[in-house]
């Protein structure tokens, strides 16, 4: 493992199964109250080169809750770009202000070119389609929270695994604790081939489905959902058809067995039933809660205030 | 009197004289720097589904200067709503992030809906054409500080009483603590049938009158102007004339008799004269700073970190 | 000098050679980290009429770094004056609310305005073409962090002198200390004459020219670079030849000497070739880093919390 002191959060890539541990450890020890105002003396930057409330939001609460100091623009008319400045110029501009700089942008790769100029910790927030690090850890401890363990566990995932930048990182993530998969989509938005074929290379057990149905016998611990876009389609008809057999209702978690666990980054629109909100299975409003400690571990982890 | 800590603060209609008195005297209290920084451990959010500088900024302010964190969005471009979330989904997202919602909504009834859907308290700053609750709360501060008392106060409300959410409030205020009224606007934007009919079958004293001249004889402690937005009216003209003639001068002032005190939600545009601003009369900005005391009030009170 | 507690910061114009002196070393004392959280117990408002993120993330993260509380809006739709406010009344209203108003503004004068209508300090942080102080301030602080000296120093402006506050500024400031200057620009761009004026009058050495070559044997001890606005040219060739002589390569640098130190108010847009960037003489970065030693300086100074 290497330490986190300093180190740039770009991608899933980067990270050890250690690594993935010190975060779900050290969130936990934040969510029981281990530690006080860790962030103190520390200032970030929340640079939203693109909205998502919700990410920023709950960066800035993390922040602020542990005595934290933060600052930032919300979205990209807020910054010096529009008078042409380029992002490198930015960010070397922004790094004497603060002491991390947590970045979403709409183009893959920005916060990884960030972190090559500045000399300071690089949180990637999100950048396109790629990557959403600090996401995949949320739902890692969400699932070590409820199920007690990470190694081995079974999981569907669900709706639009084609571009879904959060599947392909839990992907990822779930490969290296040896879980087992089942992808749920229709054919257009499935997986895609090079991630098959990593977990195929590394020996990961899983399945390709199209129908929620097919997955009833895989005593899935968790039915990972994720939206689908009705910009995929050109057909409308062919939407809503999908859209309807994807749409999880009370009788999907009896299908599937009671055990299984409902997780959705959110937000969501119609995916997800809203009579399944008060069943015991649907967890996505306290995975999305989990942003907090999940956020302040890794914070403290980069600016050394936790070790 | 309910007790403060946990409650949802949504329309003056749930709250009793003794409520309101409690939150002008915490509030004096709170001026006179009786408490320390008492918000300091405290997260709000402040959800700014419309846009309002002065409420918004107010708000921050008040929690800023006692300590407390604040984060949130001052436009609804700002939220996750612009993927087609609901606005259930959203607060109920935001609950985990903080230990207040502080909510703005261009919709009637949002902040009843969040406080149906989230079990920590929600502060309503206004919603819709409906309720603006910490509005009156800082009218009501005003005159207390102004007139060391609340029974029985002559108060004028003048200009569009049909559509302005702060004058209704206030008219419901009033009448709990049996004071006179005075209606001064144009036919077509008087006060609504029902508020009158409340105040008939409470049995509290009003008149209706369309020009100022005919308020004269009431010997008004306040003149409580609000404007009127060129909007209402088909006719540019008939605009203008009405304008006009509901436009505070210092002649107004002599007119209603030397005591009257001039307030105002503000923003105000033409209906104040600004060369009544520096007459003793005009308490509007003082009004307006009075923001501060009687939000920190409100919010130590709903925390629990006031009494 | 007049000492700084209480005292608007508007114009190079209202400030003493003993002014800019006291600022330059206070800021060296808060670089050097002689003083803790200063600012700790107060509350500041960005008022930002026209949008910047550069000059607003600084100083909330100046204020923030200090301990001090900072709240306001980001550009002019965010602010009551949508609403028809004047300007005059959205300041009055926002006094209330904090120790310092912090205003940028589209419109010249307006930072004076409003300190002629509120009694707390007003920091100018740039009105229109006008005046933009505190980009001076830390311009001085870095040229005395690099030289060790403020007074006679040789200094190069080039690009967009007639339009460019900056320079405007820094030329004022520097014949307060003597300096010896050469402007470099396009005829169409140059100094404005009541500047040069202003500049005989005090016996101040200055020069003129319209190509970088001419300034070689001037022994630069800096060359102030500021960007040429591709809008002031109604010819878009005629524009391309301006901007290609007068941009910064590293022949530049050693043609005008080893010595010479490259500042720039940034952003840049093509005006400092990027190979630039790793000279030993390229100090535009450190430049923008030094603004927030200078404005904790600075805002130390009026709220009292320095000396």
């Amino acid at each position: 493992m290497a330490p986190f002191f300093g180190r740039d959060i770009i991608s899933l890539r980067d990270m050890t199964v250690d690594d993935l541990w010190k975060i779900v450890e050290t969130a936990g020890r934040v969510k029981k109250g281990d530690y006080g105002n860790f962030l103190e003396s520390k200032s970030f930057a929340t640079l939203f080169f693109e909205p998502s409330t919700r990410t920023r939001l709950s960066f800035e609460s993390s922040i602020l809750q542990k005595g934290g100091r933060v600052f930032g623009f919300a979205n990209p008319k807020g910054s010096s770009q529009s008078k042409g400045e380029t992002f490198a110029d930015t960010v070397r501009t922004v790094e004497g202000y603060c002491n991390v700089l947590i970045i979403r942008h709409p183009v893959e790769g920005a916060a990884r070119l960030a972190s090559k100029v500045v000399s300071i910790p690089v949180v990637n927030a999100g950048d396109g389609a790629n990557q959403h690090p600090t996401q995949t850890f949320l739902d890692l401890f969400t699932m070590h929270e409820q199920m007690e363990r990470l190694e081995g566990l079974s999981i569907g995932m669900m709706g639009d695994l084609k571009y879904g930048r959060t599947v392909h990182s839990l992907a990822h993530a779930m490969a290296m604790f040896r879980g087992r998969m089942t992808f749920i989509s229709p054919p257009s938005l499935q997986m895609p081939e090079e991630i098959k074929k990593e977990l195929l290379t590394a020996g990961i057990e899983f399945s390709e489905v199209s129908e929620p149905e097919q997955a009833a016998g895989d005593e899935l611990d968790v039915l990972y959902v994720t939206r689908i876009q009705r910009e995929r389609f050109g057909d409308p008809q062919e939407y809503e058809v999908v859209a309807h057999s994807y749409r999880v209702i009370p009788e999907t978690v009896g299908m599937l067995g009671g055990q299984v666990r409902i997780m959705h980054p959110l937000p969501r629109v119609d995916e997800i039933d809203e009579r399944v909100d008060g069943m015991e299975n649907a967890i996505y409003f306290q995975q999305a809660h989990n942003a907090i400690p999940t956020r302040q571990a890794l914070l403290g982890l980069v600016t050394g205030a936790l070790e």
